[in-house]
């Protein structure tokens, strides 16, 4: 079987992950922050090792500034309800994921918030013009997504993020895309809010996610959950400093200890590597299907301008149908349809039909990648 | 080390709890309900399994009522930020976790709710009619410990549920402390939202917990988080049929096998059983150590009115280092404190010090207990 859907979770995971999961299950076993024997010493370790990969690999000012959620939608979520309020506007882009647009139309809807979705173009690309000329006086919050998971294209974030410092406004990044895979430097960029999810690039199981938030944000954030931290617990309020007043509840020690290792994977093997090997295989495999009459392919031809994602259609062809003959006829996973982004589909004109995506990460080879160009070649044929 | 905090996580795990999150890590690894490839429906089985053994364990009306959140604290937060509106009356025991009280303090602060809280007797004893004698035209909730994490006191929920069946109040049972190890009938206690955590007496791991939700209170509440759901994705604005109303962004596919298979281990050992053992212990214990000058034990003597937790204080003695010395001279993990349960130990009389806590879960011994009741008699000694 190969699998290319490593935009909606990696698969396989190296070695460490695991080891790091059954080791905690095995051996430690104990609820961090709570009890003073080892066991629990042991357990906060663990957490606390986790939070300072992830500081080093989004250059984030302090481990506590990192939290962790159940997943990235979780995050985006505590960023859209926890930051703003009736009146408040918002700037997107037209290529976000219902992870961002399912919460913000909820807002929209009942909370008084309203929404500038700023146009891209057919390939994804969007213009920091156009975002700077729908600033407001009441822009709260622009929210991005790094790069789009249809496309793969990549946002011109740091243009972005220059235009939004220069405004009270919070700029909310998504990673969900790119963590594991490009650099981001967290306070270069002078971000608000990084949300990253634990198991895509960053190679951690499913269960894990988080963000990081600048001390500016954190302070007017209102958490979306509170309960018990194991801290201040003579009072009956949510403590008010990090990461406490946002972690609320038993925390995925045993899936925060696989992050921790596939974060450290990450760091160890390097992220130019990561991105070198990915834009290999993406560059052969959309060479590869350049010339297959009714292919058509999504997303900038320039590998600089996108990550391993790719969108494509084929004429005539139901895509579900191709989806399925890939993994009978030649044990290829792909994923068909509108991959939870809508607006992103609207956007490139194929909604509501949506495309064919092959997402590859770091464990695909080239010889995976020349099986699937030579699989779409004979299928095509049969469509065409 | 002998393992006594099983009211925080279950440790150890039944073996096959690790060996389901290893097949899923290592030979499934996919998301379920995205793509339409073998991997995918595969890791789709496995969150429906656990969702059917949940259903069976606690009578649910169906599967799709069964929930999935990152743990119980974020499954109280889903029913009380999505179920009341300014205006609306909540009545809580003085025994409750702060995953109750944090997350009502504040909306009794930021959202126009009014509290009543019920004073529990100094066992942990609450009076069915004090709880009738609070319920009002606009009490919307009552919210309820199974049983406390303090003093093991179970509460007379039956009663209850059927004065609160006879209004148009919803009930909220908290079972983090019984759920695996007391019979719990959604349907026969008409109830509408019932927490479970995943890691303790379900022995699934850590990052695991959810709610069952009646088809009335599911049908006003909102969801705590919008996103991504695999379903309708041709919509911006969140599905409104189960589970996906409430189920967004990536589940933890890794942690929901494990505690499928934690929840299966209990449904073929039998809550019976499991009863039955963990009631020995505890009787063991009790009897073991109410003989020791100094010591005194919180919550109810009698069998049938506790679960395995037991709190207890040593006079003149500080609990912090009563538990560090247990850890270093007889290997015992216990926790001293206020196990983030403020209200419960002023309702006890132990407030701020707290208490040092004692919780025996399945795999603990007799021989375990035995070994803990000489330990504190050799240290109750030096301190009276």
């Amino acid at each position: 079987m190969l699998y290319f859907d490593n935009a909606a979770t990696s698969h396989p995971k190296p070695e460490v992950t695991w080891k790091a999961m059954e080791h905690y299950l095995k051996h430690v076993g104990c609820n961090p922050g709570r009890g003073g024997y080892a066991g629990s010493i042991e357990a906060g370790k663990i957490i606390f090792a986790a939070r300072e990969r992830l500081k080093t690999l989004f250059n984030a000012p302090s481990e506590k500034q990192v939290i962790f959620t159940p997943n990235v939608t979780y995050a985006l979520n505590f960023a859209i309800k926890g930051l703003l309020s009736p009146g408040d506007h918002v700037i997107l882009s037209s290529m976000e994921h219902n992870s961002v647009v399912r919460p913000l139309r909820f807002m929209e809807k009942h909370c008084g918030v309203e929404l500038s979705i700023v146009p891209c173009d057919r390939t994804g690309r969007l213009s920091p013009d156009d975002v700077r000329r729908v600033l407001r006086k009441n822009t709260k919050m622009v929210v991005l997504t790094h790069a789009s998971n249809v496309t793969g294209t990549i946002l011109p974030v740091e243009e972005i993020a220059a235009a939004v410092r220069e405004t009270e406004a919070f700029f909310v990044l998504d990673t969900a895309q790119t963590a594991g895979v490009l650099s981001i430097d967290f306070q270069a960029l002078g971000l608000d809010f990084l949300a990253f999810t634990g198991h895509k690039a960053l190679y951690g199981p499913p269960g894990t996610g988080g963000f990081v938030v600048s001390e500016r944000a954190a302070e007017g954030l209102i958490p979306l959950v509170q309960g018990g931290t194991g801290s201040k617990s003579d009072q009956e309020e949510q403590p008010d400093f990090l990461p406490d007043k946002f972690e609320a509840g038993t925390v995925n020690t045993v899936g925060i200890a696989g992050l921790g290792a596939g974060v450290q994977f990450v760091l160890d093997t390097g992220l130019a590597k990561i991105r070198e090997h990915e834009r290999n295989l993406t560059e052969l495999f959309l060479t590869g299907i350049k010339e297959i009459p009714g292919v058509r392919v999504y997303g900038p031809e320039q590998m600089d301008e996108r990550v391993a994602t790719v969108s494509l259609t084929l004429n005539g062809a139901d895509l579900g149908e191709v989806a399925a003959r890939l993994e009978a006829e030649y044990g290829i996973m792909v994923r068909s349809g509108l991959h939870c982004s809508p607006l992103a589909h609207k956007t490139i004109g194929t909604f509501p039909t949506g495309t064919l995506r092959f997402s590859f990460g770091y464990f695909n080879t080239e010889e995976e990648v020349q099986t699937a160009v030579k699989a779409l070649h004979t299928l095509a044929r049969q469509y065409c």
